[in-house]
């Protein structure tokens, strides 16, 4: 039976990318060793970490003025180290809470400086993007989240701002043409949209750097993985040439305005079915749901058990809702063919319940 | 043509171990989907995780005053987490320093207390392990790195200390029996003998930590992945795999004990041919040899260069020695095997300079 992997992340991966990093592991281009056992100073692996980096500017349109970083230790250590890099006490960073990541964002702020929530959506679980609210002219960067795994909320529209503008995009990073150059800092965890688990990705504009004076340890210290391109120690090589695989592909694929345009129809044709099955509703705001996780909820409970069972039992894999917000969540990733979601929507029509 | 990978890491790893990570990034054990694309919430990946920990303390025989972590960010962020996690303001941590990844270590320790070195052979090129020296009552804990790759040393015996004893273990972890119930701490980046680059493994006695004041960010404090089992947030899934398949064939060599002997002989084979060669000598201390990495020289620059190019010309991978060090190191970890030193004995003999 085939699965069709619905999983928010770590997620599904182009299928030729998959075939590739295999052969890999056994034979890395023919020379004659594995991937995992070649040296991060070879001029093979070398070679991997420009190219991703190098490719990662070309599908974003960006200059010399930024740096592209392979690092590790998820998106959950850019909480920290965001803060650690940019602000100094008594300076004031400003979030914007728009769920659990957020959230554990703005929790690591108050060691290195003041922390100022300007809206959050918390009080309706999440479900929508606050949007009225101002920057105080104080802020020395305001973060967001820029896509909502749990509750399938996306910005349609980055906030205009005088601070640094810095967002984790860890769940729709090179889903969709943006303007890049707006931000200072963008991070996104591999796992989703972009490779396996094992790397994050750090795109920073150099001149937002060395303006605090904490001591920062070496290795927590942009500065330190920008002068070696990564290469500070050993990287995590296997995961980012696998997202290396990914960024090649993405670039074949026509580049992030073709990628978003098969994005909008694959979405659309999950969002229709929603809202047109009497069995079924979304749960975030229309204005705001995410092309890339579609969150929605059966109407009753024994129909999301008996819906959850049909699909399990039909190879769809990973289509539960997090555990916050309950129903479904059908995470349809850049690398989610067509054929997946459609799939879904035949299951859904199919569905009769007792 | 044949590699014979003799790399200082990434390096070489057993050829079961590569077989079978290939097959699963193509389809992890026949359920349909690649590992690099499966959830580290789901029940095949949760028990990855559990068993490569618990074979870890089997293998050292620990239990469970022990907590075993599957980290990032390389034995270079264990440099300053160690001394985040133990060591208040105002204490004092003692270091031998035999090298440059001592020194490195040693370097990140002044932002959190006091740092002491005890003994050094840097005035010697590092070409020995300091043992004259004692650990003063005052000090926190003793800091050691075990092996020195780029110098070819390695502790023969550990130190007896008062202190907490910790080890940077990244170079020779799993390659001979110790007592492991001797460390309060012992970290290794996988990429030597245990896996590919991309996770560190910490091997923490539980009652050391929570001594210190300091506000720790949530994933810089090792007791928030103790207290998850490693996946408080995304872990490296694929590494840690890699890792568990590389612990499975350890164990079916019949543990440190058997994987010690065979070492030893291994290694034995390769410094009797530098001793007996004319044209080679050995750098290191000859009472401080390492079992893992066999640094020697050739006895003329001209030598050097040929017997570098005869290497090569015959498919002997990565053995040039460090540009401190200079010569040849030929890393010989767990997974060489004794063809692949017998080839190069065989080189050494048959090396016939103009």
């Amino acid at each position: 039976m085939k699965i069709h992997n619905f999983s928010a992340g770590p997620a599904i991966l182009p299928q030729v990318v998959l075939e590739e990093a295999a052969k890999a592991v056994e034979n890395y281009e023919n020379v004659g060793l594995s991937i995992l056992e070649m040296s991060h100073r070879s001029k093979e692996i070398v070679a991997v970490m420009d190219e991703a980096q190098s490719l990662v500017k070309q599908l974003l349109n960006l200059g010399d003025d930024y740096s592209v970083l392979f690092l590790t230790g998820g998106a959950s250590s850019q909480f920290f180290m965001v803060a650690m890099n940019l602000l100094n006490e008594g300076e004031k960073a400003c979030y914007l809470d728009t769920g659990v990541w957020s959230t554990k964002a703005i929790k690591e702020v108050s060691n290195f400086g003041t922390v100022e929530v300007l809206a959050s959506s918390k009080e309706d679980n999440f479900n929508y993007i606050p949007k009225d609210w101002t920057t105080p002219a104080d802020a020395k960067y305001l973060h967001i989240t820029s896509n909502n795994t749990i509750y399938g909320t996306q910005y349609q529209n980055f906030p205009t701002t005088e601070s640094i503008l810095v967002a984790d995009m860890s769940s729709d990073i090179f889903s969709r043409e943006f303007d890049a150059s707006q931000f200072g800092l963008i991070y996104a965890g591999a796992q989703k949209n972009l490779g396996p688990a094992g790397t994050t990705l750090v795109i920073v504009r150099n001149d937002i750097l060395g303006t605090v004076n904490r001591a920062i340890p070496t290795m927590l210290d942009y500065r330190t993985h920008i002068k070696k391109a990564s290469a500070f120690n050993t990287p995590p090589v296997y995961p980012i040439y696998v997202c290396l695989l990914t960024l090649r592909w993405l670039q074949g694929q026509g580049g992030l305005k073709a990628v978003e345009a098969m994005n909008k129809k694959k979405a659309a044709l999950l969002y229709d079915e929603i809202d047109r099955n009497p069995f079924f509703k979304g749960t975030a705001a229309v204005e705001d749901r995410s092309l890339m996780n579609v969150t929605f909820a059966a109407d009753s409970p024994a129909h999301e058990a008996a819906f959850l069972a049909y699909c399990t039992a039909n190879g769809v894999s990973g289509i539960k809702g997090h555990r916050s917000v309950g129903g479904f969540r059908a995470s349809i990733y850049n690398a989610m063919p067509m054929e997946s979601i459609e799939f879904l929507v035949n299951l859904m029509q199919n569905f009769k319940p007792e």
